[in-house]
């Protein structure tokens, strides 16, 4: 795809009052850089400072609900404003996850030295760490890399950022909006790293967004938790959940346009960044490790927790995403799933379309044309709709396939 | 492995008083058949009856756990006298599994072809269908090939049978021992079919037990129960639940030996086809598609549901399945996969061992030796151990590995 052409799948609709830009610059009163300080044996860009300058600087943060946490969540969790995070400090490479109280040690003297680097106070300063879990950071290597990361702090060092934060990623998952308000135009960037490991329940690893709009703290919050509902919590490559979630929302208010509570701005905004999550996380799962193929499932029912369980069942069975992965409707998977969501029980009266394509009706098949339906599900994009008896809930959840790469590349990731 | 090697798995111990024989020769008061009815494409044996003669015949069956149950097993569960089930017939090929109202009557109609074919009433005759799902049954060739397999029943028949039962199977599942009591020698034969769609909840796709002890209905029931609990209930392939899972266990009483309700003879009886159920259910994980792996996860701690999600969790991870794959000891997987099992909460003092080597302890990574664990971890088995905080609890789930060949197999199963 070309730069401008960030929206890219048929699931997200950009509103009419954003426009893709060219990613690389940064919304004004930010400065970003990204370095190699050799966490990575490559060589490549693993470290990454991004800094909101200006005086009215506002944020809001969000992070895995994994019950193992690795030390920079638990150190940015516990150290620092969330409302006011000046400074975002990462490194790719090592995870610092699974480290104990000398990971912990590390990811406070990964914080003091972005202080130093950049100057600002260390509860002003998120950390996030990704790559391999279970081995101690080196924090010679960190520290000499942010001092470094602080010289080239820059306006235009977004795209050295972005690198910076990736893994296994295969291509670059970044945008650069422009977002027309009432006040005047806002500039709308993010910077997001994904591939396995990427799960139901907020399931980002890591995501940067940045404006120029001037944002109150309410505002900001109450914006990034709704879209971060609609778009990376609704996403699955393997139903694994990460020890290193992160998302940070940062405006740095530069531009002078506000977005007021209630306001017709604030939905204009809210609308811009639920656009630019969605689509971004259906990047991180067409990024899905070894994935070809996106698939999203509709469940629509009377039962909330029957809708959502049959979604994330039918998202994470190994079966039905390696019938996406092989372009095969072999919906009885997704009979099969149905009904381990929901075991224990009588007959359920399902209905599957796949494509358009009913497929089954009240839990029993109806004739197709088997060929057609072949064809369809070849795309890159997959549609499934599953109802389930009685009305009032509908959920969706975005799935990568189940891919030979995936095994390949997870079958030999420390050795 | 030799006829007589059936307990071939360093987790299961065959008591002193039972011996496996070359697999074969059914139990006294049983005939069985395996004909070809035209079901698989491929002409191979895809219909099986087992009959229980003999004055005395008891009998015990349990069925998958999912809402969408397959019409088979509605038809078994509804029309059938558990306790009396003097034949099995089944079918491979086909499950008659989301077919809605006419698979329900192919069932019937399976069920009274068996009843023709055998002489016994419909509801003492169980049926059983495996195979894709979603396809209507072609009842003529069922009823033509239950007349022909009618007519092939004998003692002599179990080999047909075991055949006949099988889908991607790649080895048998089949077992013949002989158990010393009290009152003199029985046997005690086994025919399981395995593979794909194998799951943590009641997961053995289709199992037939026979023996020729004289069993009373609660005491078969009450073995059965607990003896599943202990294995299919433990293990994983994929953590997917199938549609048609049914277990039965038979008793002729043909060779006059009893078995009173809380005797020693119970014991070791119950003993004996605990050590047939879980050898029976590993060579089913084995025989994961595309399995080359065993990996067995052991889980203690205070609290029963925290140590039952965290066995499920690690046992069903594809990131620790396709590690365990590739023979590579990627403890921080583990680590996720308690994490998410846990979420929501503070930090997690958990322990991990791989293969007896402590590479974590308190939550944190502990030094060892990573060359010797990599060759710890390249056998067929591989043992894992987890303590979570407290004490009393403690659970186990047997587990296969992700592999090329099982996506392979499963991105192109239909077409």
């Amino acid at each position: 795809m070309s730069d401008t052409d960030f929206f890219c799948s048929r699931w997200v609709q950009a509103p009419e009052w954003v426009t893709a830009q060219t990613p690389g610059a940064l919304p004004a009163g930010f400065r970003a850089a990204g370095v190699a300080c050799g966490l990575k044996a490559s060589g490549k860009l693993d470290l990454g400072l991004m800094v909101a300058d200006g005086d009215v600087v506002t944020s809001a943060i969000r992070f895995t609900s994994s019950a193992v946490l690795a030390a920079p969540v638990v150190v940015t969790r516990d150290r620092v404003k969330a409302e006011r995070i000046r400074v975002i400090a990462v490194n790719s490479g090592n995870a610092n996850a699974a480290t104990g109280g000398r990971g912990l040690d590390e990811a406070a003297r990964m914080q003091g030295a972005a202080a130093m680097a950049t100057g600002f106070s260390e509860d002003g300063i998120a950390v996030c760490s990704t790559g391999v879990i279970g081995v101690q950071l080196d924090g010679r290597k960190v520290v000499r890399g942010m001092l470094a990361a602080g010289h080239a702090l820059g306006p235009g060092g977004e795209p050295a950022f972005a690198e910076a934060i990736t893994t296994t990623d295969k291509f670059d998952k970044r945008a650069s909006l422009t977002v027309l308000l009432s006040g005047g135009a806002v500039a709308l960037t993010a910077q997001a790293k994904g591939a396995g490991m990427i799960q139901p329940r907020f399931a980002t690893l890591l995501c940067f967004v940045q404006t120029d709009a001037v944002l109150d703290v309410p505002t900001a919050d109450l914006l990034l938790g709704v879209c971060v509902k609609r778009s990376f919590d609704r996403i699955s490559v393997d139903g694994q959940l990460s020890t290193n979630d992160t998302i940070v929302l940062q405006a740095s208010g530069a531009s002078g346009v506000p977005i007021d509570p209630e306001s017709d701005d604030e939905l204009r905004f809210g609308q811009a960044l639920d656009a630019l999550l969605r689509q971004l996380a259906l990047l991180v799962v067409k990024d899905g490790e070894g994935s070809k193929r996106v698939g999203r499932v509709t469940v629509r029912g009377g039962n909330a927790g029957g809708v959502e369980a049959v979604a994330r069942a039918v998202a994470n069975s190994p079966l039905v995403k390696a019938a996406l992965h092989g372009g095969d409707p072999n919906w009885g998977r997704i009979a099969q799933a149905i009904g381990a969501a929901l075991h224990g029980g009588g007959a359920i009266a399902y209905d599957i379309a796949i494509e358009g394509v009913q497929v089954a009706v009240a839990g029993a098949g109806v004739g197709h044309d088997v060929a057609a339906l072949a064809q369809l599900v070849a795309g890159d994009e997959v549609q499934y709709d599953i109802g389930l008896p009685g009305d009032g809930h509908e959920t969706e959840v975005f799935f990568s396939d189940l891919s030979h790469e995936y095994v390949t590349i997870n079958a030999d990731y420390t050795t």
